[in-house]
């Protein structure tokens, strides 16, 4: 036997679990079948490196969220579309706004947590997928580090002009980021060395999720500097308007329809 | 590149952490570099399966115990070897009660943090290693599930041989184990189906632990019922005394030195 997890929808499982913890309707995680324990996330990355964090911050309320999530929120105007929506944290509050907010994931697990909780309006797919369907932005929300959604240099230009598509005249993306660089840690900055050999960016982490039995397959996810994010947008339909960097390293980047 | 880790003292590297968190001395883990976040043990097994848990109980104190954990302590008498020592819980408590305690490890990393927390009496080493060294004991303790150390059947008779050539006349083992039989999770009877098609027990398992960049290599862990137990115990110089499962699933089993 390997070791190797079986590949299945990572995400809806793990907030499934978090949802039941949280309301205590449906089967919990239990240690030995009769303690409760909590729902841990885990990321591999391609190097080895492994890390668990808790997984209820994904369902947490306004008053627990980083200051930098609700600033982001407060730039929100007109039609929003909550790219990765997860279990509709960001979602469940602009619609208790009065915002018109559509919540996207490529999760079916994390679009039912979604309904359940309350979200409305709710999409299943990829931002490529979505342009089809028709419906136009003002807004385009990537919070919760989902800047990474970008991937690196190869995506990024794909990804941004499939915003673009989706983009009513005037529209912004609001991004939220980590600068992987401040650390002098040997574990990260030997992986960021390693990548730049590869020919990759320095924090283009390749990951992969697990939980209980389910593992997600390779992916590409960035973490990148400012400098970096504005080096990736050039020659795209956007232009790179603000950054808000008071929670250093954490950024809130905010893209425009460029002319 | 594969994802595997680098093998390394992943059971030490954790405890120092936790301890760090407890403590607010040395470095901490964090996200980002920025927010503080808990110290998460992470478990494979050889079917894929995965699990995360908060490590921060390695160093509970008595308040936090669950109720098996006080009655095993209030079992022990005379010299006791406290096998699989970890960050010392266990090993304090009867320290200050006046017992003489003996803390045994493999890992390096899990006596330092036992020596930093005042534990006095420490070994590095397996039991086998610790036979030569000539110390005798009344008491054998096997807590935090640490019955799982006899393996399998492989195993079991050479480490009950091994505690028996350290024992004093009338000797003691309290361990804890878990009857892993009472579950329905598909994940965990489908698991102990293929245990018993490759000639395993049923909760043999196939482990091993991870930490950052850190892994051990694959081990066997055996959870068993207590009927499997008194199978491995048959023939060897110990009885199996007494069964305590009131908090079933887990049990406290004592044996005792026959003859």
């Amino acid at each position: 036997m390997t070791g190797e997890p079986r590949i299945g929808d990572v995400f809806g499982e793990l907030l499934r679990d978090v949802l039941a913890v949280q309301t205590g309707i449906g089967p919990r995680p239990m240690a030995g079948g009769r303690l409760p324990r909590p729902v841990i996330e885990i990321i591999e990355r391609d190097d080895g490196l492994i890390n668990g964090a808790p997984a209820a911050h994904y369902l947490a309320g306004p008053a627990e969220w980083q200051p930098y999530d609700h600033r982001a929120v407060d730039r929100v105007r007109g039609e929003t579309l909550d790219i990765g929506v997860g279990a509709g944290r960001i979602a469940l509050l602009l619609q208790e706004r009065g915002v018109p907010v559509t919540g996207l994931d490529t999760s079916l697990g994390a679009l039912k947590v979604c309904r359940r909780r309350g979200v409305r309006d709710l999409v299943h797919g990829t931002i490529d997928e979505h342009v089809a369907d028709g419906r136009r932005y003002d807004t385009f929300l990537l919070l919760g580090n989902n800047l990474g959604l970008i991937e690196g240099r190869d995506r990024a230009s794909a990804f941004l002009a499939a915003l673009a598509a989706l983009a009513r005249p005037g529209a912004q993306v609001i991004a939220h980021g980590t600068d992987p660089y401040g650390t002098t840690d040997p574990v990260h900055t030997g992986y960021h060395e390693l990548n730049r050999r590869r020919g990759r960016l320095g924090g283009q982490l390749r990951l992969r999720l697990r939980y209980r039995e389910l593992g997600t397959g390779w992916f590409d996810y960035l973490v990148c500097s400012v400098a970096e994010l504005a080096d990736l947008v050039r020659g795209t339909p956007w232009r790179l308007a603000d950054v808000d960097d008071r929670d250093a390293p954490y950024y809130l980047a905010t893209l425009t329809l460029a002319g």
